[in-house]
């Protein structure tokens, strides 16, 4: 009768020990899942002003409302902790069965508090729970860590969150992996892992989730089976298809985001994988879309299937961000950054960084190893994949972000660190995407791509919109007051796709959403509800920051942004920094924040969180 | 296809011109109908500081979204205009049948201006307008007037919005009345239209309104009119029949406001008038609830049954509130107040002011004609509504609302004068149900029982309150933040009844409410959507007042309510100035205003009504 199974697994590595916390159903009610539950938790037991990477830190696995129901879409969970990246409140999601799993194992959380002494991993089987020896298993790279867990456990059939060598050795930006090839990639979950010496946790479950109406579950589920093909292209080609046109609107990043034409991007599509590598497409738990990509490559480089193909962001990011079309090179790049555990924007923003600073001589090949780290150059790109994620030479340095480097660097590099916050931004151009660079400088998390809007598609998807009060098709490349408005609208929809855990490649009308949630969970519902759930928690997410000292001042881009390419589509296009800073006060406003991003105390009764208050005068 | 007629009819009664126009789809998005549409209306055609009975007043008649179409409780009409009791935002709802009528003859909302050199009155035939000489209706008595306009049609069923010889009159709380019985009471409505010379308005319509899903719309009221019953006792005796509890929680004004033990309550209550004199019950248009009260009384005084029967308000304002247990007299001076056109509300609350005036000396028999006005007189109750219709004697200064009539006695009369913002207050004590007195302090149109929140009700509905966020139960008598925040929540599902046009009595959820408009407008449709439309309204409703100079100052309620009744069940019990100023403020800060009450730059553009800062600016 209920869509949470109301269990939380708290384990402390430090003491060896975890125990179970049945949260109360108005909890679930106010915060819901994934980054809801993640923020309000990292909240109230975080000290202000801890290591992210001491013991004092937390690491959360949280389902969202919906995550393992059988509901298309819905194998998201999320993964949040303070961020090694940037300080803050650092979160990031990610697909694949292990969410799913958890759920059927009878737990809607776990939170890992503490750091053990020595490598483990947690092994929870069906509701029983074993911290474990993971000597073995440290240094493994991730496919090869899921097996030696397959077999100490005798099961095949395991779903795995594990951490690469990059998690181990703490580089900021590690990501962490769903069954090998689904990535929470942002904010640097898997060096907060690392640092925690948890390797990985392995489950099995086999309890089906309770929900309070069935047969409107399955029938939603059987109509967008029925019928997603027609709304999503989705299920051709994964993401990556739209590149060509991505190029020429300047939405895709070239050189380090310094803009201008990348005739190359016709050489990295998605298509083209398709044609050439990919032998079939993957799927996450319970979608019929089947977006991921299957890859089989021999040469010139060899890759392991098991970890997938890349996805747009990281064609992107370690493609033409970095100058590079050879789509060989970026199959395998991706391949690495599965086997390590990085993160591939971070890591392909991390290069490009030092590819510019190299082009500018402010780095040298004697700071490199004897590395020529130009744009373009393939084998260097490669190299230095495996580099960060092992912290060898030159590696170590961009191991800590571009943020980081550059401040070690100097001479005028910071110039070239394209970030918020200290998180590498994704691979949609603020300046084309004006929307999205706006949510990029205001989010919690830096720079976020899922929760951020896409102007241009939001532009596209109107009729479907309307429903939740966005009215106008504005352009893309526009920074206003009214883009400001459309931020605010369709990026609480995007977040509430992590809260319910709901893939955002599935079509689901806000109604639909509304109704499965209903369903589900049993609890009265309407779309207003969702978004003020949402808005709960983007505002304590805020306050999470707050205490921890940020404040306006820190919702910028780089300054780069703020001046325009000499050629190609972005010629003359700029962020203008008057803009973006009218845009993020009527933003603050939008969420009940006064003009400096600080919420009123009105808007957390609204919200029902007035007991947030004395985290805020914690920040005084 | 569309849940709206998208044609307007503008009068001009000084040029005895009129015209249509056909505001675009989007607009009807934005500010859906009813109050939304009014107070859009009025912002932007009306100059600032202008006389509200003067020809440049406008008095709107405006439907919901929904009202006309087949859905049960779609009867409800708004009527609003600047208001000659307040000098800001008026708007009076109102149910029958004239508003689906004025659905089917094609129009969605009249407005109508200047000032005619002669009465007249309007004739809507299915789209066809007419200007008619009114000279023969001047001075008529409601039901005479109706049947006056039957027999010069020649058509019995036409349905009619009319005003009685207090309208004509110009006392400040005349209301209009549909089709006789059904009465837009509050904030003098009846006196801009007696301000115009227009008598009435009389319409017939045969044109069925077009809907997107026809089907959706009759499957909603099946299921109501088949388990209504189950949902609502308003059916059994309509309003009235919780009297003997209201008078025990205090909830009933007992003699002004003064408070005390009303041992009279339990001879008008609801039953006893079932019992004794109701031979059935009447309703609205598409309504199978039935709750209007038809009564047959010869003696000790006649009425005429087409007036219907008083509601709880009328036997609770000119009843306890004036110390009379009488329920025939209380008949009687329902029938009186409709004859004659007056607000029982507001006639109740002026006459029991001077009874407490009386009762002190402030007044005596030479300032009354000689009347007896003491608390109880039942005689010179009846009187005084009569004199103040027709503006007799002491009626005249009674006429002009106890705000004005104790500004003009002096005295420390103010003190006994109960109105906010010159509006008297409604029968449900601020003292016992604190958040409606919240929502009295708050609301543009002063003190307004239909769109604030009944404490009580609240805390038992909470199980269908959980879908739009309200969580919990909060005493009656608590003042809090808290219950600010019940007040924002309920308060706007309480204001979108208004805007769709639906009664508030007919139990219908947030969802079927969104299914239904849905269904009807065909326009993509949430229930966030819908409480934007709202805050919309509410925001534009505050910005017309600030214009005309009101500020936070002027939110605020009669002193007599931070004192204690020295015994009853209210003992002990008072709305402390304090808790009622921080809950105000942080309500204003949940609507996105700043603490003074003045909306902020980043909600408006949240709301889409940027537009509206250029008035905000003309207040400065």
């Amino acid at each position: 009768m209920k869509g949470y199974n109301g269990r939380i697994l708290r384990v402390n590595l430090t003491a060896g020990q975890f125990s179970t916390e049945e949260p109360s159903e108005d909890y679930y009610k106010l915060y819901l899942g994934g980054r809801g539950f993640i923020v309000h938790t990292l909240l109230t037991e975080l000290p202000q002003g801890i290591d992210p990477l001491g013991p004092e830190n937390k690491l959360i696995f949280s389902l969202g409302s919906i995550t393992g129901h059988p509901l298309v879409g819905s194998g998201k969970n999320s993964i949040g902790s303070k961020s090694p990246l940037t300080g803050g409140f650092g979160e990031s999601e990610v697909g694949g069965f292990w969410g799913a799993e958890l759920k059927k194992s009878g737990y809607d959380a776990i939170i890992v508090e503490g750091i053990s002494n020595k490598p483990v991993y947690l092994w929870i089987d069906n509701g029983s729970v074993e911290i474990r020896d993971g000597k073995e298993l440290w240094g493994l790279e991730v496919a090869d860590a899921e097996k030696a867990m397959q077999e100490e456990l005798g099961d095949k059939k395991i779903r795995t969150a594990i951490i690469g060598p990059a998690g181990e050795k703490l580089v900021r930006y590690a990501c962490i992996l769903n069954d090998i090839s689904h990535v929470a990639g942002r904010t640097g979950m898997g060096a907060v892992m690392g640092s925690k010496k948890l390797k990985a946790i392995a489950v099995r479950g086999k309890k089906s989730p309770e929900m309070a109406d069935k047969e409107k579950v399955k029938e939603l589920s059987r109509w967008m089976a029925q019928n997603f093909k027609e709304k999503t292209g989705m299920w051709r080609y994964g993401t990556g298809s739209g590149i060509v046109d991505y190029e020429r609107t300047g939405n895709m990043p070239v050189k380090n985001f310094r803009g201008g034409r990348f005739p190359g991007a016709e050489k990295i599509t998605a298509q083209l994988l398709a044609e050439k590598y990919v032998t079939k497409m993957g799927n996450c738990f319970m979608c019929p879309i089947r977006c991921k990509k299957i890859i089989k490559m021999e040469k010139p480089w060899s890759v392991d299937p098991i970890y997938g193909g890349p996805e747009y962001e990281t064609l992107a990011a370690l493609g033409s961000n970095c100058g590079i079309d050879n789509l060989e090179a970026l199959i395998k790049a991706h391949e690495l950054c599965g086997r390590y555990g990085l993160d591939s924007i971070s890591t392909g923003v991390s290069i490009s960084f030092a590819m510019e600073c190299f082009e500018k001589g402010i780095l040298t090949s004697e700071d490199t190893d004897g590395l020529e780290l130009t744009f373009g150059n393939v084998e260097a790109m490669i190299e230095m994949v495996e580099r960060i994620a092992l912290r060898k030479g030159f590696g170590d340095l961009l191991a800590e972000g571009t943020k980081r480097a550059s401040e070690r660097i100097g001479k005028g590099s910071e110039e070239f660190a394209i970030h918020v916050k200290g998180v590498e931004i994704p691979m949609h151009e603020p300046r084309y995407k004006q929307g999205m660079g706006l949510s990029y400088s205001v989010h919690a998390t830096g720079p976020d791509h899922n929760t951020g809007i896409h102007d241009d598609r939001v532009n596209k998807d109107l009729a479907s919109l309307e429903s939740i009060d966005i009215a106008e098709s504005i352009p893309s490349t526009e920074l206003s007051t009214r883009k400001a408005r459309m931020v605010y609208h369709a990026g609480l929809w995007r977040h509430l796709a992590n809260y319910v855990g709901l893939c955002l490649f599935v079509p689901w009308s806000h109604q639909q959403v509304r109704d499965a949630m209903e369903a589900i969970t049993g609890w009265p519902m309407s779309y207003w509800k969702l978004m003020k759930a949402v808005e709960r928690g983007i505002t304590l997410a805020r306050i999470f920051n707050i205490r921890e000292g940020f404040a306006a001042k820190d919702d910028k881009l780089p300054r780069r942004f703020a001046t325009s390419p000499a050629k190609g589509p972005l010629k003359g296009v700029v962020v203008e920094p008057e803009k973006l800073e009218e845009a993020q006060k009527v933003y603050y406003q939008m969420l009940g924040w006064d003009e400096s991003g600080i919420p009123t105390n009105g808007r957390l009764v609204e919200l029902g969180i007035e007991w947030a208050a004395e985290y805020l005068e914690e920040a005084r």
